[in-house]
């Protein structure tokens, strides 16, 4: 029977969540169908040192299990030196530095609350060719968040202009509408905003498993979204901004945010992509624009994946960790072809 | 020292959800600061004749151990002859017909499809001087139900002239204005949704006790809500919607929509008209509109408020059943002065 296949060279998830301890025990090999990814420094307390960012670097080698995995470590963004900045740099594994306006996301309460100090840091990346990735939302109304937060962008990028400035997990139109404004701008989308609306979240019953920030807006965005990584928009990227949580945290009152979907990502992305015979588009989308746009040499890995389907567990559990993922026990039409030595 | 009081004559709960059974026996006697309340239909399967309507009020007298209370019962909408709504007019208990668009809500897979044919019901209704009240959402993105719904409020306000129409549960700023249109609109609206905004429910992290439908909008719209309640509009009225659901069936994936409000709504009810300087607004808001009306003379009921503190449990049980109400552990600051029966 004639199958349909995608082979994917090195695939990079430019925005991922590994934590640490026993979380990161259980995740790292579970994120592992990627060759690399941008590991975000949002622990607690977040990574704002060189040696920080070395010590969580190694923990997560470790954790990898052998597994050669290309690991793109940012810093949390505060006020650095240029001695700090250089040192950080002079790390292989350094990739850039992440921004969180105060308050708006997990462990993100000692992000910047005020955009005009950050300027002198900026400076000195933008000298030094450290790229800037940025969670872009306002305090506003919920809804509101990432709109509200475009001024900013668009004034880092005019005042910055050879900064380069990544709009993490964008999730609007008018997010697309800037990124065609200028070319020192990129963007991650995940995969659920790709899929789903807030309809999906609270629309019939309420869903934690897709309640992330920022949080799913309206059919039009998603569509425009989809449009747009399927078209292989060439600032645009794959960041699954996958966010383990134990499940007790999930399934409650207050339920954290984040959507895990690492260890079916790709999967799904090609199940995505090959039903919109967008097929050809997905190394770009997974890979291509983040090697182009960054200079980056991942490890080689090379993947393949099939019309064959898969099941997706109830849960992903080890170390005494449990965390749900993204389409919990449903079967995906597409799967990873296993290696020779796997 | 002085204290703040407000008394109150025979307040009415407008929008309320009993249920049947153990839940019945455990949320009634937690209603019943109340003298009366409108009763919805929407049991499983929901009420649609007057022999089930007259069984189910006489399980709820039951269940209320002796307590006097206005029951205003409803029937489920469906295709009614004039028999069978005779029938139910002639219980003393009968109040008017609930309609729900197939499928929106709770319990409501049985509502309306089909709005044309309704007509020859609604003419009787309307002949027959009996109330229609309607949840009133279209099937859309779940922001925009209540605004897509509103142009069928208005056909069916030009089009049944003498029909009393309640638009339950109003949210939007948009029904608000629609109510200015016709004189035979009214409208009932919950104490969630002159406190609450989508960025209650979903903004921080996600809170299933707060998750209810219509979903809380924007903050524009919650401030118009309250200004109307606190202005003493004459054709808004209080209907809690309080809708108990097992607590398992909240702090769980697809947690059910609804807030549990009735044991703390007039308390809640009388700070927030008090710390507005509308404490005189309030009787009109919880009774005197909907006697005025729809001709209501409840059991009579003095019920004096306090400026005292009073604490919510974590949750109300019996028979087997846990409920979480809104503000669960949560002190409000006003509280019922016990009466000295009581």
């Amino acid at each position: 029977m004639p199958r349909m296949e995608i082979t994917l060279d090195s695939p990079l998830d430019m925005h991922l969540h590994l934590r640490d301890g026993d979380m990161l025990r259980l995740v790292a090999p579970l994120s592992a169908d990627f060759a690399g990814a941008v590991i975000m420094p949002n622990l607690v307390p977040p990574v704002t040192g060189a040696a920080a960012l070395q010590a969580y670097s190694e923990r997560i080698d470790t954790a990898m299990g052998g597994i050669p995995f290309t690991r793109l470590m940012t810093l949390f963004f505060k006020s650095y030196s240029a001695a700090e900045l250089e040192s950080a740099r002079a790390l292989p594994e350094f990739f850039g530095i992440k921004l969180y306006p105060a308050g708006i996301t997990t462990n993100s309460e000692g992000g910047l609350a005020d955009m005009a100090a950050a300027a002198p840091t900026l400076h000195l990346m933008e000298d030094m060719g450290i790229p800037l990735l940025v969670h872009g939302e306002s305090h506003g109304f919920v809804m509101d968040r990432e709109a509200e937060f475009l001024p900013i962008y668009r004034r880092l990028a005019q005042r910055f202009p050879k900064l380069r400035i990544c709009m993490e997990h964008i999730t609007t139109t008018a997010a697309l509408h800037l990124l065609e404004e200028h070319e020192n701008l990129c963007a991650t989308v995940t995969l659920q905003h790709l899929l789903i609306t807030l309809d999906d979240v609270v629309g019939g019953s309420m869903q934690p498993h897709l309640f992330c920030k920022p949080i799913a807006k309206r059919e039009e965005d998603r569509a425009a979204l989809l449009r747009a990584a399927l078209s292989g928009h060439p600032r645009l990227m794959f960041g699954s901004d996958s966010a383990p949580h134990p499940q007790h945290k999930k399934e409650c009152c207050g339920c954290a945010a984040g959507v895990f979907t690492a260890p079916l990502a790709l999967p799904r992305l090609a199940a995505l992509f090959a039903e919109h015979g967008a097929a050809d588009k997905l190394q770009d989308f997974v890979s291509g624009n983040a090697c182009r746009l960054y200079h980056l040499h991942p490890v080689p890995r090379r993947i393949t994946l099939r019309d064959t389907p898969m099941r997706i567990p109830a849960a992903y559990r080890s170390y005494g960790q449990r965390v749900v993922p993204m389409h919990a026990g449903e079967t995906l039409s597409w799967s990873i072809v296993p290696t020779a030595a796997g």
